[in-house]
């Protein structure tokens, strides 16, 4: 048996694959964010949660962080508020600059980092995959009611399954 | 090198592990639709949108169905209508005969299955592996959207992060 042979156990989802299945999403959230008029963007919610800029603010917060601590093993601590971000335009800068960062601390980032216990964040348990899936699963469940508040203005989401 | 440390190639998620993260969104995805009240489950909506129950059967068309697909490769057509429930009782029991079934497909699919080209629900192309994280996905989207509606109805969904 040649190892290329051995080293060929089927992957469920593989490392180009993750990465692509993370970028596609961001790529939805992107559009969804510049789907809400810039008032509204700070202002409008639905039932006292908070506003898309805030849950974009929370996104922003977990996302290149989390690429840099699994592959450098250094967790910064969450840092919500960005205050410097008051503009539809500012977040979609730093959307962008948080996806040029994933995109090139993914390279550094180890197949054994996803099953290794890691404290994310400096407080949240849990190993490689759970944080990385559970900061995605986040996006989604956010841009999701992101896509209600849109609705609730007349305006059309970004189509879900268009993650290209 | 013996076989059991190279057949030991790093998986990103395991098999155990994705159906267990599955299962875990599932009970979040109960919990929520436990807290709609009979009436607002089957007729509130937001900004023309459907109903959670709407978006509960289009789970329930989705879920047990894609386990049964990748389990046998036999993929039944979507049936999004589902007009036999009619109540939050009927939708809880139907949800946890989905869970059921789910549970007993997962032993039958091979590892081989995430990576194989497939046409899900006779319809829609894809990998095993792309068809599951979508199918999941949406559960979480729809999922999010009804926490909107329960906050509309000054309700309190469950937490977010409660997997288990």
């Amino acid at each position: 048996m040649e190892t290329s042979t051995l080293s060929a156990t089927p992957q469920i989802i593989n490392k180009d694959q993750l990465l692509t299945h993370w970028l596609g999403h961001r790529k939805v959230t992107r559009r969804t964010l510049e789907a809400f008029p810039e008032k509204e963007l700070f202002e409008f919610s639905i039932g006292g949660m908070r506003t898309f800029a805030q849950l974009m603010k929370e996104m922003l917060a977990m996302d290149s962080t989390t690429a840099k601590g699994l592959a450098t093993d250094a967790w910064e601590a969450l840092d919500e508020e960005k205050v410097e971000l008051t503009t539809k335009s500012e977040l979609l800068s730093s959307w962008d600059k948080s996806t040029e960062e994933i995109q090139q601390y993914w390279k550094d980032i180890t197949m054994e980092e996803f099953q290794k216990k890691i404290v994310a964040f400096g407080q949240y348990e849990g190993t490689g995959y759970s944080i990385l899936f559970y900061i995605i699963d986040n996006e989604i469940h956010h841009r999701g009611q992101g896509f209600v508040y849109l609705r609730a203005l007349g305006i059309t989401p970004p189509n879900f399954w268009e993650q290209y």
